[in-house]
C-alpha cells in the first residue's frame, strides 16, 4: 500500500498529521486481516505507536501489513510505514504498529478465522511473540488499564 | 470536539473505521497541545488504544482532550472518546488514548513549552502518572522496542 | 465543536472558504437539535450570516450551538463561531448564525419535539426573540420572499 | 455548476446535509464574483436561506450564479439551486441565496471592481433591489444585528 | 460544470493532478448520460486523453459534456475541459475526452436508452463519427487490445 | 498500491465510480514515474481505458505500476487494476491503463530522466512496444486528433 502525501494531509508548515498515518495503518491492517479471515473485520486495538521521523508533503509512504498470529476470531497484524524522499530515493522508517482486528459476520458478531500456517522459524517466533503480547494486553484490560 | 459519524467514514455494514477515530484523536490532542504550547506541534507517539465499543453511522462522537503533563518541549495529552446514540442519548465510552506531542518552531525544531500549573491534587496525580509513563516509554525506546 | 483549519479548506492565499464555515455551522446546529429532538433532523433555513473576520489556515475554529426555542417539530439553534490564533491565543468572533432545523421520523416526515424548559430569564428572553423571528420568517415566506 | 449528490454528502436516511448545499452555494458565488472582479474574493455575508425541498442521494444539483450589483469592492451574487431526479427529469427549486463577496488583492485588502453594465430593464431592476438590500444590511449591522 | 482548483487537488508545486481532472470528466459524462438515459449509468471506457496544458491551483475549470450518439444501452459522451486564469480571464483548452457510459437498471443490468434525435448536420456528423469509433473500439477489444 | 472501496466512492447502488479508479491509476503511475525520474512528474496522457468488470463497495482494489520505457523526459507507465472480493478472495482484472508522465524541475519545465535498463527479453519487448505506441501518439497529435 503506497500513498503520496498530499497538501491536504499536512499542517501549514508541510508536516503530515500523525492522524493521517494512523488512519492509513488501520486501513492496511484491515486489508491484511480481511484477506486472512475472508470476512469483514473491526479494529480492536492498536499497540503504542512511535513516530520515528517526520513526514513531509511530497514524500511517498509505503505501508506493509503482515499477519503475525490468529487467535479464535482475532488477529494481530504488524504494519510498517516507510517514508521515501522521491528525489533521492532515501527511505526512513516512519513507524511500526501492531493492530488487533476481529473478524465479524453480517450482524457484526465475532466469527472464527482459520489458523495461521506455522510457516518457517521466523514466522513461528512472530506468532509466539504475538501470543505473549496478547496475554499481556488481556491482563492489562483486566487491570482496568487502557 | 464533537463529530457526527457520516456514511463516508463507515464500512459497508455501517461500522465506523478505527482509523477514522484515531485521526480524530490525533486532531483533538493537537489542539489541546497547541493551546498550551502556543506553537505548532507534531505527534510523537500514541500509547496503546483499545476500542471498547463499536461506533455506527449516525452516532455522535464527543472527544475531550486534557493536558496531563509538560516535559521540556513535549506534552502528554489524554483524549477520551464517547459515542452517543442520538435517539436515546445513551453514551458509551469508545476509547481513551494517551498522545505525546512535541512543540516545534518554524523550522520544525523542538521548542520549550510552559510548565503545567500544578493545579489541584487530581491534576498533580495525573502529572506524576504521566511522568512515570514517560520514563517507561523512553526505557522501551532504548531497548529498541516500538 | 472545535476544528483546525487545514490547507484543504483554504484558497491559494490561505483564507478559509466561507462555505467551509457554513458547513460546520450546519453540522453544529444539527447536533444540538438531534440532542434535543432525539431523532434525525433536516435543515429548514439559516438566517443571514455575516463574516466579521477573516479566518486563515492554522487557526482553530470553535463552534457553540444552543437551542433558543422549540416550535412543534422545528427548533431554532444559535451557533457562534470563534477563530483562535494558536500562537497568541487571541480569539475573534467570526460569525453568529441562527439555523432552523426540523425533526423527522424514518420516513422523513416532521415529528414533534419536546418543549424547551423555560429555564432562567435569559433563556425565556431568547425563546421570545426566537418566536418573534419565526413569526417574521413565516410572514416573509407568505409574501413570496426567500 | 452541476453536482451529483453522493453518499458521502448524506445522512444515514439518504437526505443531503444542508451544509453541503451551503458550501456549494458559496463556491458558485465565488466563481461568479471572481469572473467579474478578476481577482480573488472573500465571502462577506449570505442572506437568509430557506430550503424549499429535500434533496436525496443520487439527485443532480444545478447551481446558477448571477451578479446582481457591484458596489466599490463588494458584489451581490444571486445563486439558485435546483435538484433534479435523474429518472424522471423532474426539477424542483431547492433554494435561492444572496451572497455578498468582496474582491481582495494579494494582501487580502479590498480592491475596487468594475461597475456592472447597466444592461436591460430586468438587470437594472435587480441592481436597484440589490442596492436597497445593501442599504438594509448596513443599517442592520449598525444596529448591532447579525 | 465548473470547479475551482483547490490546494487539496494539487502537488506541492501547485500543479493539479491529472487524476483529479479525470475524475471530474467521469462525473460530467455520467451526468450527461443520466439525463439522456433517465437511469443510473456505469463507465464502460474512456478513449485516450491528452493533457494539453498545465492547470494550477486557483484556476477555474469548466467542463462541458455532450452526447454524441446512443447505441442500444450505451452512449458516447464528449467532454471538454477548459482552464481559466481568474485574473485575466484567459482560457486554455486543458483536454477533450470521449467517454462511453452504459445505462443500467436497479440490478446493474444494461437497459436500452432512447435514440438520440438526429438534430442538425453537425449533430448527424458527430453521431456518424461516434459510430465509426465504436466499431473500432469493439474491433480492438476482439483483438485482445485494451 | 491497495485500496478498499469505501461508500464515499460509490453511486447509490454500490458501484464504484469510474472516475475514482482513474484517479487511483494516475496516482499509481505518478509514484512509479517519480521513483524512476527522482523528480516531480506531470501527467501527459492516458491511453484508452476499458472497464472490464464492475467494482462494488467493500472490494479491495490492487494497483500495480510498471515503467515500460523512458524517452528523454517522458515515461510510459503501465498500470493494472485488480478487484478482489474479500470473502472468496476471487480476483478479476478491472482494467489496464497506459499513462505517459513527464518529469519536471522546480519551474515545471521538462527534465531528462535516466534511460531504462534494457533488462530481460520481456522488458525489451515492452520497451519496443511502448516506443511504437509513442510514435503513433505523436502522429495522432500531429493530425490534430486528441
Amino acid at each position: 500500500m503506497t500513498e503520496i502525501v498530499l497538501p491536504e494531509d499536512t499542517n501549514p508548515r508541510g508536516s503530515v498529521f500523525g492522524g493521517r498515518v494512523l488512519a492509513l495503518i488501520d486501513k492496511c491492517a484491515a486489508i491484511a486481516a480481511m484477506r486472512h479471515a475472508r470476512s469483514e473485520v473491526l479494529t480492536v486495538s492498536m499497540d503504542s505507536v512511535v513516530f520515528l521521523s517526520r513526514v513531509v508533503a511530497g514524500h511517498v509512504l509505503t505501508l506493509h501489513g503482515r499477519l503475525n498470529a490468529a487467535f479464535g476470531s482475532s488477529m494481530e497484524v504488524e504494519v510498517t510505514v516507510e517514508s521515501e524522499e522521491p528525489r533521492s530515493g532515501a527511505r526512513t522508517l516512519t513507524t511500526r504498529a501492531l493492530v488487533t482486528m476481529v473478524a465479524v459476520d453480517d450482524l457484526s458478531r465475532p466469527r472464527r478465522v482459520p489458523a495461521l500456517d506455522s510457516g518457517d522459524d521466523a514466522q513461528r517466533r512472530r506468532a509466539e511473540q504475538a501470543t505473549e503480547r496478547r496475554r499481556r494486553r488481556l491482563a492489562a484490560r483486566d487491570d482496568g488499564g487502557a
